[in-house]
C-alpha cells in the first residue's frame, strides 16, 4: 500500500486564490491534517477524515501525518499562505529527519500558495517590487536578540521588510520594540502598510508613516510591510497605492 | 466607458500554479500585454487581443496598458511569477505616478502569483523555512555596489535568500562575485538550491555545498537559494530534501 503526503498552501483565505493544483490534491485526500480553521478551510465529503489540531503542536501534527502517509494515506497537511513560508513544511522535514529512515522514501511533495505578504502587497500596489526580506516577529521558537539583529540589518541594507506575527495576546510589546527600533534608523516619514485578514470579508489595509504608526495597528491577524526609503504613496481618492520603484539611482 | 487594468501574475510556468482569480481576469480581459513569452502562455481567443512587447519596454508597456485601461478597455498586463517581485506591478505605478492625474482614479488592481523562490523551496523542499529575503542581482536598475551591500548585510544577519536574475549573457559575472562575497563570510558547507524552469518541463534542480558551486551552475532561467546557517540536507534515494530548521535555540 503506497501512501503519500503533500503539505499544501491554501492562499491568505480566499478561494479564488487556491491553486488549482492544491485543489487537486485534497480532491484525491483520505485525511486533512492541520490547524483547526485551516482544516475547516476543506469541505467534508465522503472518504474524507478531517483531523483538526490545535496551534503550537506542529511536530506532533508532522508526525502523525507522516504515520498515516507510512500507513498507506493519501494524506495532505495544509497550511494557510505558502506552507514553506512560517508554516509546515519545515516541521515536516524536522519530522523526517528525526524520524524512521523508511520516512525519507514516502512520496512526500510541497505544494506553493500565496503567501500573506504577497496577497497584502498586491492589495495596496507594489510596496515589495524591489529587493525585501520576511521576517517573522514571533519569539516562540528563536531569541528576541536575533529578530533585533535581522530587523537591524535589514533596515540598514534598506530593503523593504514584511513582518509576520507582529503582534499576539502572548507577546504584546515585540511590535513595539521593532518600531523603536525602526524610530532609530529610518526617517519619520517610512511608509508602513498595515494588513489585517488579507483576502478575507473582514480584509483592511491601512497606510501610515513612520511617525504616526502605533503598535496597536498589529495584531495577529495583520502582516506589517515596511517600504524601503523610497518606497512611495500615491494619493488618490480612497485608498492611496503604495509602491517601490523599481530603480535605485547611482 | 469603463475600463479596468489588472497586473496578474501567471506563476512560474504550470497550469496548476495560476490561481482561479487571474484565470478569471484573463477570460474577461479585452487586451493581454506583456513580455513576448508571458503573453503568448494564453490562448488566443475571439474578442481578446494580445500584445507582445520587447524586455526591458517595461514602461513603455505599463504606459500603454494604462492608456488603453482609460479608453474603456479591459485590460490584463500579464507578469511571470508574482508581479509584485521584481516585475511589471512597479512599473505600472511608475507610470501611474507619472502620468495624468486621471490614470489615478482607474480601476487598477494587482492579482498575486506564485514567485518562482516560493515554487522553488517547495520542489526541494523548505530551504525558506524561516527568515528570509529575495535579492535581485540584475544592476540594470541599481548600482552593483549596493547589490554587495544587501547581499553581505543579509548574509550577516543569516537569513536564507533567494537571488533573482543571478546570471545572464549580458551580465555573466555577477553571480561569480555573490560566490566570493559568500565565500568571505558563509561556511564551505553552507548550502545552495540551483532552481532552473521551475514547474516547467524543462526543470532542473541543484543541491550543492558552498565548496562546490559554481557561476556557470547558474543562468538566466535560474533562481538561486542560498540556505542560512542552519539549513539541513536530508539525504535520501534520488533528490534529497532541503530545509531550514523553524527553531534557533538561544
Amino acid at each position: 500500500m503506497t501512501g503519500s503526503l503533500v503539505i499544501a498552501g491554501l492562499g491568505p483565505g480566499d478561494a479564488a486564490l487556491v491553486t488549482p493544483e492544491v485543489t487537486q490534491a485534497l480532491a484525491r485526500a483520505t485525511d486533512v491534517v492541520g490547524y483547526i480553521p485551516y482544516v475547516r478551510r476543506v469541505p467534508a465529503r465522503p472518504g474524507l477524515t478531517r483531523h483538526e489540531t490545535d496551534n503550537r503542536e506542529e511536530l506532533d501534527r508532522a508526525t502523525h501525518a507522516l504515520q498515516m502517509a507510512e500507513a498507506g494515506r493519501h494524506v495532505v497537511v495544509v497550511s494557510s499562505g505558502d506552507p514553506g513560508v512560517f508554516a509546515m513544511a519545515a516541521a515536516v522535514f524536522e519530522a523526517v529527519e528525526a524520524g524512521p529512515k523508511a520516512w525519507r522514501d514516502l512520496d512526500i511533495r510541497v505544494l506553493p500558495g500565496i503567501t500573506a505578504m504577497l496577497a497584502a502587497a498586491a492589495h495596496i500596489g507594489a510596496p515589495l517590487g524591489h529587493d525585501f526580506c520576511a521576517i517573522n516577529l514571533s519569539d516562540n521558537l528563536k531569541p528576541q536578540a536575533l529578530i533585533e539583529k535581522r530587523l537591524r540589518l535589514a533596515l540598514e541594507a534598506d530593503f523593504a521588510i514584511a513582518l509576520y506575527n507582529p503582534r499576539s495576546r502572548a507577546r504584546p510589546d515585540g511590535f513595539g520594540h521593532a518600531l523603536d527600533l525602526m524610530r532609530q534608523i529610518c526617517a519619520p516619514s517610512r511608509v508602513l502598510v498595515f494588513a489585517r485578514a488579507v483576502s478575507t470579508p473582514e480584509e483592511e489595509i491601512r497606510v501610515a508613516r513612520l511617525a504616526e504608526a502605533s503598535p496597536e495597528m498589529a495584531d495577529m491577524r495583520t502582516v506589517v510591510l515596511i517600504g524601503s526609503s523610497a518606497t512611495r504613496i500615491i494619493a488618490r481618492d480612497g485608498a492611496p497605492f503604495v509602491y517601490t520603484p523599481r530603480s535605485v539611482p547611482e
